[in-house]
């Protein structure tokens, strides 16, 4: 089989194929695996019950969605919904037109490094700044031609972590950062997998100020962040501007098979991403919207996420961190400060 | 906001954009539409009252594939009872490597033309040939650098429809077909959405040895056709060879919204799809696979189609050609004969 040089680049062994293919394959195993990671969320009861009962409530509206192509910026009642959400508890001043739906929260980083990375019409080559090094391995492959990434070192912090010295926090070294005329746009996972590092909101204002003084992008993967699943347990503000591409999941509140991602932008951004969703799906998958439009709606995703989801995770957190301390004893180690995302939950007793 | 090459390349206004955007916009209008076209399948309450009952009978199943990423190779369940079912059917002697799923066939076609056709290692720049044009719409747009297709004009011959003149059929031209090094695979669709041609067992034979013979993969696109939603009037085999690339759809049998899109294929295409999926999706939606896995094993999606789908769009298709004869009375006038595919549906009596 002879390929073309997207395929030759695209089939390559990406770490995020290797991942995912670990995932599915111990998820599907006859045996007990105890899942140290991986992105997978886990299985929390209380979450689960409010998922089962909106599923069940859907009855025959549940044909109306699958029986019916979105356009391809998503389902409308899904958007319409979470318009009024952010504006609700967020005071963002966006509208429908502020937001397109893609499957899952990857296929928008397909999108958008691709739209503001490798070749440019006027000769330039351009690529992602990642303020924050070590990023999020999903990255990597997206770009259809080579890898376009650049990455600082960030500055290494000692912190304490609930009284406990013996931690670390990575922040942006700003002074190192350099945007100029090769760079497309700017680009930071918060929280970060894989460190559980949340940028502060400081560094979170300098970054957006930076982007928008050199007129390119701000991009923030909030995968993992506010208002769900909200696996945050720092101090954080969520903010957003119309030059900021802010990218949300419904995977990590438990519904990756589901695949459902969101991007609010500014409206050409919008644009862009819905001629990008008709050319490679027509349009994006829609069960996730019909699920979750009217716990949006009623503010049950942000009670769940803040009451169960959030809990749930820092319990594992802490319980992993006790687990090392005790196991390696006097071993001189550093942790970095776990301040979000999602931590080895089959670690722990249930 | 400055775009990329590829950008600039994948937002232009797309023929395929404008379809989805109408299509959308028009099921969401306020006020009522006839529906003429375009390839949103039609509500036929036999077929939805098994799709409601598969999705009640679901229960509590939902969470486990809406609660987690299958493997980027797709819904294992379904993909193993898929395998069964062409084979106890069709005898195709394949096996779970063989099958991989996508959000829809338009992921697929996105995969496939860009895989095979474009820029190569050896410096050539390779074509998908399309052996008989007009083709899909979708298509045009897909590669990420420019257009990639070779058409070849088609054969036209006239022919009866059910005891009457006035009809022609395309046919392919294989005398004017050239397949040379400048040829990355070939491509048909069967049905073909727009005309409803159906390209005969014979013509399907020739161009399965061309491509064999040339060394490249014959790629067909069978959302209309064979075993669902078998939207097809004439005598037609569906067979398959490792040399084939085989696309299926949920979509027409009435289910587009969950997006899922099947390929049967060798297992080295499998493959290259499955490292796609990962790195543009991570892995395929699964929801579609969830509802339908029971009705592949229990034969109803074929039931289904047999019974219901075909008989309905067939009976469109006629009452369609009754009111254009009518209306344009002795205008001098030719249509091609309907084979197959989506027709009209709003324009008839229900």
């Amino acid at each position: 089989m002879i390929l073309s040089k997207f395929g030759q680049k695209m089939t390559q062994k990406s770490g995020i194929l290797q991942l995912m293919d670990d995932l599915g394959t111990a998820l599907t195993a006859d045996k007990p695996i105890n899942m140290l990671g991986g992105g997978n969320p886990a299985v929390i009861p209380a979450v689960n019950d409010i998922f089962q009962q909106a599923f069940e409530q859907l009855g025959s509206d549940f044909l109306n969605s699958a029986g019916n192509y979105s356009t391809p910026q998503g389902d409308k009642a899904f958007i319409e919904a979470l318009a009024d959400f952010l504006n609700r508890h967020y005071h963002w001043g966006v509208s429908a037109a502020n937001i397109a739906l893609t499957n899952g929260s990857q296929n928008a980083f397909f999108y958008l490094f691709n739209l503001f990375s490798g070749e440019y019409a006027d000769g330039t080559n351009k690529k992602i700044l990642l303020p924050l090094a070590p990023e999020y391995i999903g990255y990597a492959d997206v770009h259809t031609q080579g890898q376009h990434f650049v990455a600082s070192k960030p500055l290494i912090e000692d912190v304490d972590y609930q009284g406990q010295s013996g931690f670390y926090k990575y922040r942006v070294d700003f002074d190192r950062l350099v945007v100029d005329d090769s760079i497309g746009a700017i680009c930071c996972s918060r929280p970060t997998n894989p460190t559980g590092n949340v940028l502060t909101d400081d560094e979170m204002y300098h970054l957006a100020r930076l982007a928008e003084d050199n007129g390119i992008p701000f991009i923030v993967d909030n995968a993992y962040g506010m208002p769900f699943p909200n696996i945050l347990f720092t101090n954080a503000t969520l903010s957003w501007n119309p030059n900021m591409i802010m990218c949300l999941s419904l995977s990590k509140i438990g519904l990756p098979g589901l695949r459902t991602g969101i991007i609010v932008a500014d409206e050409p951004v919008i644009h862009a991403v819905s001629a990008l969703n008709a050319i490679v799906n027509l349009s994006p998958t829609r069960f996730g919207a019909a699920i979750t439009t009217k716990l949006i709606k009623n503010d049950m995703l942000k009670t769940l996420s803040d009451r169960y989801i959030q809990p749930f995770y820092r319990q594992k957190a802490d319980y992993a961190i006790a687990l090392l301390k005790k196991a390696l004893g006097d071993t001189p180690m550093k942790i970095h400060c776990p301040e979000g995302a999602i931590f080895p939950y089959e670690l722990c007793p249930k």
